[in-house]
């Protein structure tokens, strides 16, 4: 009989969301007139833009007419948007990055996940600890192991990253082949500097290694100092890929848009010792697995560049970082130890002294009728902790701080 | 250095279409007032249906409301589409396929590629010849290999589909692992009858088989007795993968969206001996490497069964199978031998003795000023075939039959 592809029988099924749902339920359950908030939502709330609005519609209309109906897209996006991506969010900040290197995508999370097909197996993996899942996820299925016994499997190593560090990883103290950096991260809200970034592009150029930057919430950026890409620094473009999304930037999550970019210069070795261009390799993953994105979601995404859509964008953008402000501001002033909130819409929390992540959350939804998500379900480094994010409305995120501020521990 | 995936210098680059169009450019070149008609086109070209413009257009406005706004949908498809498809797409043709066994996706090819993800790596692969190359390339990126001679690596076996066996797959004579199907097939444009669906179907059983059964050609099928779907035979269920969209039925090759069917029933072998059902696996792999299809798209895709929208595509698959039709009877009558046509929108013409895919190219493109594609480009079976499809238009496939009736060769 044929097989199974056998690496999914050593991915742990997570529990964390139905755990929480059945947690929330069970509550509802006792208090039926239980007036919940819910700040563990992890997903945009506010609606498009107008200007996207727009030129959807007018994408809509387009294909409803033999004169300007579209089939096909190159696999590698539109034009139009490879042109304005690499105009606005790198010739503007001094980083060129031509079209050919950007590869329009239904969305980030795809990327971020079949990048490992152009990637050979006996690569080690670093992943920072709390981390999104789907890095560890997809390299386990892929037949990469996070156990040290099993000599069979390319390994994958953890970056622990906690409050003692600042919620930066240090470099490793052994070589590895594959690094995966989130700034803005999701789930701590923190951020690199300038000089900490270089340390790592460093130790890439260095070790030979491949940088998987995933920057999904680099809109969120407030502060100055803080690098929007990872092109900002020198000599990234030899190590690393860069991956980006509109789902946090514009609400796209429904709609399905993001990019990756793969730079010319950045190559990786062949078993018989030559070099080869990633870009190469990934514009033949993509033209062979995958059909191109949504042409009326590459004309949404397109509108986002406009002057009117990136001020649109930014006034969402400024909502949900005004709630972050407001909520860490109050949990710092309550005397809780806080990460985030500055530079993205996810604040890390840490719970009392010897309280677990459950504990916590429970104490929360016991106690002030909120929802959070446990830190434990981004890694054994996230217990403890609690995220909060700022995707909730204003009016819900005042309550729920005048909830937090008569909070007994 | 990190090591990149030794299987895609295995790949064998596709000059098929960059050949075409240097070819034809060439022509331009010495004839600058030809007047070309282009019988290659694999894509539709008819607009959207006004139903699923209208579906599309009231989606992003419900996009642009807080109220309606939608952020992240099911990673398997809205349920309000799953349940169409299973309605509509099997119950009205006696075919029990519950929703939960439909997963959306952002069209087939990307389905068809991944679902390889969830199979383990030895089993061997049979491929008939000529074939959509997707099939063929995605495996030699996961480690298969074509080449007898390589001992380390599973197997793809070619299954050659000639004028002698109606392009129809003889059984393979050593067991097999995964077979891909293609009916109604592109290229050849022919189909499985029942019974020869139902050969297939217990060679799976009795071997131990999956068979990806791709039908995104459903459709344009005209003929009573051939079944649309693999699930039309008894035990398919328990052997079949079958993989849909929505580009062809109704020329969402743009929009991008098609589902894949994993029945509940379908199992595959774990190492450990134990059966293992692919529905958990592949929902397992899209929850953690895709985000779900567009809303819009979706919302797109379920108008196509509303009962105007089921009009309205059909509207214009009658339109091209007329084209399909006319072309092939043109053909016939003027001595070629032809496959294809009655149940697909594309012909599959033998070129004349000794004459080979691009020899009958040029002539035709000289003579005829008629561009097609050459069936070398879908595997070594197709040189001496040229394929020559239905989604011009009625006048320009009426001029092009005229062409052909004066053609001397």
């Amino acid at each position: 009989m044929f097989k199974i592809n056998e690496n999914y029988n050593r991915l742990t099924d997570s529990y964390l969301f139905s755990t929480i749902a059945h947690k929330v339920d069970a509550y509802l359950n006792n208090n039926p007139d239980a007036d919940l908030i819910r700040l563990g939502i992890g997903d945009v709330t506010l609606p498009l833009a107008k200007s996207v609005v727009e030129a959807m519609t007018n994408a809509v209309c387009q294909m409803g007419e033999r004169s300007s109906f579209r089939g096909y897209g190159p696999e590698q996006g539109y034009d139009f948007l490879r042109k304005a991506i690499s105009d606005h969010d790198y010739a503007a900040r001094g980083v060129d990055i031509s079209p050919d290197e950007i590869f329009i995508s239904d969305g980030a999370k795809s990327d971020i996940a079949n990048i490992l097909d152009i990637i050979g197996l006996d690569n080690s993996v670093a992943l920072t600890d709390p981390v999104y899942p789907v890095y560890l996820d997809s390299n386990i299925m892929a037949g990469r192991t996070t156990d040290l016994h099993d000599k069979s499997r390319p390994k994958i190593v953890k970056l622990p990253c906690m409050a003692c560090n600042g919620f930066v990883p240090q470099l490793p103290d052994k070589p590895v082949d594959i690094i995966y950096l989130c700034y803005p991260n999701n789930p701590t809200g923190t951020t690199l500097t300038r000089e900490q970034m270089k340390a790592w592009v460093n130790y890439a150029c260095k070790n030979g290694a491949l940088i998987i930057y995933d920057s999904a919430y680099e809109a969120y950026i407030t502060e100055d100092d803080i690098p929007h890409s990872i092109y900002e620094i020198e000599h990234a473009k030899r190590v690393a890929i860069e991956i980006r999304s509109f789902s946090k930037t514009a609400g796209f999550t429904g709609v399905r848009c993001g990019y990756t970019v793969v730079p010319n210069e950045l190559a990786g070795l062949s078993n018989d010792g030559k070099s080869i261009k990633l870009n190469r390799l990934w514009n033949r993953r993509q033209t062979t697995k995958f059909n191109g994105a949504s042409y009326i979601s590459q004309c949404g995404a397109f509108a986002t560049y406009s002057s009117r859509g990136r001020e649109e964008i930014q006034q969402s953008i400024r909502y949900y970082m005004s709630n972050a402000r407001k909520l860490r501001e109050a949990l710092r002033d309550r005397g809780f130890e806080v990460a985030g909130g500055i530079n993205a819409p996810y604040i890390w929390l840490r719970a009392p002294e010897g309280m677990s992540s459950w504990q916590m959350f429970e104490l929360l939804l016991q106690q002030c009728q909120i929802v959070v998500t446990p830190g434990i379900g981004f890694g054994s480094e996230g217990d403890g902790y609690i995220r909060l994010t700022a995707f909730n409305t204003h009016e819900n995120t005042c309550r729920a701080i005048e909830r937090l501020n008569s909070l007994i521990i």
